[in-house]
């Protein structure tokens, strides 16, 4: 967790077009963006173990996200 | 695009449990996390717009992620 800035989050929300953002909702959407992101590499780990893997490839992602 | 570093998924990455992540990996991973946070900026501008507000609130995105 934490491991992106909530800057981030008010310049991507900012590039869609808004012209305030609350700390609160950039703070909402960095941790919601970074729980998914979590749970993403879990399962990109899994299928890298059941390919035999330790590295982790982009084909380990396409099968979970494709 | 291209907000976040594809260091932060490579950290990502590791955090959650893997020896080694390939460029591509981060690469793909970080693409598809920010591809993601846009589409929500856009809908959370939408239902922000709808409400009468030109600021971005933390019950926006309460609204389309709950």
């Amino acid at each position: 967790m934490e491991q992106i800035s909530i800057a981030t989050f008010q310049r991507i929300i900012k590039k869609a077009g808004a012209e305030r953002v609350s700390d609160d909702a950039a703070i909402e959407l960095r941790d919601i963006i970074e729980n998914l992101a979590d749970e993403l590499a879990i399962e990109i780990i899994k299928v890298a173990r059941h390919a035999g893997r330790k590295t982790i490839k982009s084909e380990d992602i396409d099968l979970i996200t494709k």
